[in-house]
């Protein structure tokens, strides 16, 4: 019987899961520097969970299960609903601001392609109970200090933010009614994946009014926030939206990573919860998918049977960031090589319990050994040795019954003896 | 909407995480001296890659699922098939031996109950491409050096050896046909877990001969290597698995972790893919499950359609440990404090900008560090720095007009003036 992986799943053999484990690494580092804390939440959740909040693209690409008890279940497509349950069981003994990070694994049932995967890996940072964008540009400020640390410099990548807050008191200053913003958020998210005449077309067939079909179209076009200013018919809403914009950005200039981030009110976000500051990281050449995108859901927690308290985050998936990596070459530069610190030879099977008992004290003293399993050739285990890119490489010869050991250093080529008594506990 | 977890799965907020990230990393830290290099899978695979080897109870406890396109899948319920399907995958470019760790999370739909969820995670070691039972002697090393690093000792824990070879040979010699082996397995290895009439009881249905059941009775009970020697009607293939026997409890003395090690004809296994040493750690009151356990299994690559290679390998679960690990008083003292290294607070919400631009200096530099959103009461901003264990708080008031800040100490409360050039890039 042979047997073969699922479609859209990855093996991560050593060599990948260097880089797999390199890349996690960096986020949670970078993550605790930023001073967040690690959580995590079961890999399932009940169904009903993502039907109601997460927008119908997230619910078309389920993983669902029945378990035996006929409850129905769901692969976690995205941490945010985990987070708002988990906070909203916790909410009155949790400290506030909760500054909580993640790396969960997630499941989407999508057609495999560049950058997506059916089961993939996603950095998440959360900031719960701060209504200042203080916290958005926090956010956005970890991000770049992830990307900024792997080598990423503002040339490479761009930190695109707009507002869902702007975004509907434009719509509706222009007469969209309220029930149809969802529509229109999904449809404009998807504005720059789709040809240009496509995405004109599916505009219309929800906007059949030319003149505002139109605006919209004048919107979404990169441009400043004084020329959209000068496209919507000012009210109480789009001021209190431009002034949270004017302010994300003098926050990320104080915190020194203004030249990373520009205004682009083509931002829109596929999710349904955003409400506020909303954001994506893009490679300059613009030829992938979005690094990473998040923003602010300050009803989530609410709708989700908790109180009404603010909140903002972003999700990093480890595929785009991978695949930008490597093009520029800093992933496979920037990988810890993997060593030993000893291997142990021995020129005799009548060493080999020599060889056990000194590689094991080695391992119990902290240090990484290896030794041949059988008194091979020495050339052969030397290559052995070598192969495991050992630091140095101990040989149990005939010195021994003087209590002494060679050690040579694999770098150099340096050999020596030592007295046994080195290596004893 | 209030939502729940599902049953049998954990939430891991920032204190549960602390616990889990100690235990996976000691995992990854004594797997890596011990020379195994990390791998892992996808979290779901093919429905009918555990319905072959796995045995039925772990088939009973699967979370199956069937996908968009109709494919037959299974949440893993242990890592060894996926193992199995990665070696022989790649079995031509491998460098043998292979000796591979992972820390997979895992899924069974049991009854939750004390040590056991439907969602956990496993440390598996394994060395494939040894026939030397010096591997299965390496296994329960590294097994033993994570136990004794993290403080338990030979009066806390046993590690009981057994051979499923010797085992078959015993049972063939008194009479029981092979095809009846696997189900003897699965009930001898609940034999310990089940009240001794009804083990009796159901032994009995599978071996209505009183003799022969009997002779099954005597053997299981613990004793040593020569006194079951004496009950087994010596053949080529019992005399080879005690051979077996006896040097792998010779590599454990050379070793230097004997003294952990009992022979215990008792241990089984119910996972039917098991050929020869087979193990289980179990604390040395008996009142847990067993810690761990694991073994050699020969043809399961074969089995999965790869070369006939050698195996041998170890799952130690993350529920019974930390049980057994509280209970010694073990986990709490052990676990690192979560802090940061600054707290930055301001008097005046007119130093905000400063506060967040050192704030994101000393995280670009590689500290971690917090600061509050609000110009609250110096006291409560106080309290928050030591809410969140920061080792020194930075005060930013008025002396911040001639460059200058106040750094308080949190562990001595002493406080003293810097210049600001400290904190600058």
């Amino acid at each position: 019987m042979t047997i073969q992986p699922v479609k859209g799943t990855r093996d991560f053999y050593p060599r990948e899961m260097a880089v797999h484990n390199w890349i996690v690494d960096g986020w949670k580092k970078i993550s605790l520097r930023n001073g967040f804390e690690e959580y995590d939440g079961p890999i399932f959740e009940y169904l009903k969970m993502y039907q109601v909040k997460s927008g119908d693209e997230i619910v078309e690409q389920l993983f669902s299960l029945t378990d035996r008890g006929g409850r129905d279940l769901a692969l976690r497509p995205e941490m945010t609903p985990t987070l708002a349950r988990m906070v909203n069981q916790q909410i009155n003994s949790l400290p506030k601001p909760i500054k909580w990070f993640s790396v969960p694994r997630l499941f989407r049932a999508e057609r495999p392609q560049k950058g997506r995967l059916r089961e993939f890996f996603q950095w998440n940072i959360d900031i719960i109970g701060v209504d200042d964008v203080l916290a958005d540009a926090e956010v956005i400020f970890t991000t770049i200090d992830y990307l900024r640390q792997v080598g990423l410099t503002s040339t490479d990548i761009k930190v695109k933010i707009s507002s869902r807050e702007f975004l509907a008191g434009f719509l509706k200053s222009i007469g969209i009614p309220e029930e149809k913003l969802g529509d229109i958020y999904v449809l404009l998210d998807k504005s720059a994946k789709l040809p240009p005449g496509v995405f004109e077309e599916l505009l219309r067939e929800q906007v059949p009014d030319k003149t505002i079909s139109g605006k919209i179209l004048d919107f979404m076009v990169e441009q400043s926030i004084e020329q959209v200013r000068d496209l919507t018919a000012p009210n109480e809403s789009t001021e209190s939206a431009l002034e949270n914009l004017g302010n994300v950005f003098n926050y990320l200039e104080s915190m020194g990573v203004g030249d990373f981030c520009i205004f682009n009110p083509g931002i829109v976000r596929g999710l349904a919860y955003y409400t506020g500051i909303v954001f994506e990281v893009h490679d300059a050449v613009g030829e992938l998918r979005a690094i990473c995108g998040g923003g602010r859901y300050d009803n989530l927690l609410k709708d989700f049977g908790g109180p009404s308290i603010p909140a903002t985050g972003m999700g990093m998936g480890d595929c785009v960031l991978e695949i930008l990596l490597r093009e520029k070459g800093l992933l496979e530069k920037q990988l810890p090589a993997g060593s030993i610190d000893y291997f142990v030879a021995y020129v005799d099977e009548s060493y080999k319990n020599q060889a056990i008992r000194i590689t094991m004290e080695l391992r119990s003293k902290g240090c990484s050994a290896n030794f041949s399993y059988k008194a091979a050739k020495l050339n052969k285990q030397l290559k052995q040795a070598s192969d495991q890119n050992a630091r140095k490489c101990i040989i149990i010869g005939q010195e021994i019954e003087s209590n002494q050991l060679a050690v040579k250093d694999m770098t150099s080529g340096e050999q020596k003896l030592v007295n046994l008594d080195e290596f004893n506990a």
